[in-house]
């Protein structure tokens, strides 16, 4: 069998290549692209047998960019994992902490990391475009008073030190991810489907849409309304339901809900991830 | 009368200040916190009469921290504002384009023109923590190939000179602004009113909670579930409604949505913001 190839973004080492790694057991090959536009590229030429993005952090919310790619790409979801951040800072070997001056890493991971910087004193924060794209810089440029910040994979990766382990200020950090495919498929066990949808704002409009679910008793697992900025009063709502559409019900309630959506779309049935 | 005194978070200059300015026409003083914390903690306490926060952004969405600052405090929403985002090059007098080096600039603002970085020829970029921030750093150390991403309030503020205009690769940018006090106001005109809650994960429990105002003809403008972090299947919902609870079917609604919640706070009745 071909070994299976799954883009991500980012740098080797990056959160995405660490859930690729535990949803695909290390069984894949993982590619990394720069941006997240090229992994949905790629993939949709079927450059890549699947995708791994991240969709939703517990701390940030939702990742639009990844919703608007999703539902401009003809791929389908097939799958989630949420991994739980945890954030290392690392350097080169015989950089000691006391000698740090600049720690680098993605804005995100600094913001992250307030209160531990903070503690360290006489720092000062460089933002790079990747938490690994930053580590590997400071591998190969051999830098003796910086660190980055990233994840345990990326100290891996680059052979650096491990200077202090979880130093995000909220340890309730996690993100969902997406694995993407351009073959969509019938979860079997705890499955679970997304979908894009907008109605027209007259009162009571979303309520008919969720009751096409709640009549069926179909559960929900996430609901979000995100204002279509340019069209006032236009939402878009990003929906996660039990069940998938070789379900008699679920596909009765899709097909009730398109009766009077002015756009929705199914981003795809999956099985419902595990927390790693 | 005594001048009312206005709490932000960021640099004279933030976006947050141009907010209020634009809120309170001029006739406030503003006075900057370099924490969301501190602005809550200082309002709380009578330290100003009322502080203007980020709550969503369109393109990144809702912020969570000041969801969670606002259902801690015993802060009322009494305004909205929305404001166009718009990023400005800006550098000390006498300094080109084509000396810039560097650039400085809150993550976020920084991620949000980067097309804009690309096309300028090796130039580096520095987080900062705030864009305001970045600009007084300019000014005050006079650094001739060096520039920052700001508003144009925090050009004014620092006298710099701006290179480039609107910068910002998504002209689609708006923030939504909260007008916060400890005393809660009864909004004459269109009034709107955020709600937090929490229900009890049965299938159909959202639909319950939405049915207490669709059964009313009550309009929701923003639903949002959050989950809450270590607490599986059990989520935050963040929604926004028309009308106040002056209005007696807002009343009874509220009071329906009570008997089966596990949680709800009336975050605020406002007048609903225009997009400045």
């Amino acid at each position: 069998m071909a070994i299976l190839s799954v883009g991500y973004q980012g740098e080797r080492g990056a959160y995405s290549e660490q859930a690729a790694r535990l949803f695909f057991r290390g069984k894949a090959r993982l590619v990394p692209y720069a941006q997240f536009s090229e992994v949905f590229r790629h993939a949709s030429k079927g450059g890549a047998h699947f995708s791994v993005i991240p969709i939703e952090n517990s701390l940030f919310g939702s990742v639009h960019e990844n919703y608007d790619h999703l539902i401009r790409s003809k791929l389908s979801i097939v799958g989630e994992i949420k991994l739980k951040i945890q954030h290392q800072l690392m350097a080169s070997r015989g950089t000691t902490l006391k000698e740090i001056r600049t720690v680098y890493s993605h804005p995100q991971a600094l913001g992250q990391c307030q209160e531990f910087l903070r503690s360290l004193k006489r720092v000062e924060t460089r933002a790079f475009y990747d938490t690994a794209g930053a580590a590997k810089m400071l591998a190969r440029e051999n830098l003796r008073d910086a660190a980055a910040i990233a994840s345990e994979q990326a100290a891996k990766t680059y052979g650096l030190k491990i200077l202090k382990r979880n130093i995000e200020d909220n340890h309730h950090n996690f993100t969902r991810f997406l694995v993407l495919s351009t073959r969509p498929i019938k979860p079997k066990l705890h499955p679970k489907t997304s979908l894009v949808f907008s109605v027209r704002d007259v009162p009571g409009a979303l309520f008919k849409a969720l009751a096409v679910f709640a009549l069926r008793d179909i559960n929900l697992h996430k609901i979000e309304s995100r204002p279509l900025v340019g069209r006032p009063w236009e939402y878009l709502f990003y929906l996660d339901i039990s069940g998938c559409p070789g379900d008699p019900i679920v596909r009765q309630a899709v097909s009730h809900l398109r009766e009077f959506c002015t756009f929705l779309r199914i981003l795809g049935s999956y099985e419902a991830g595990k927390t790693r």
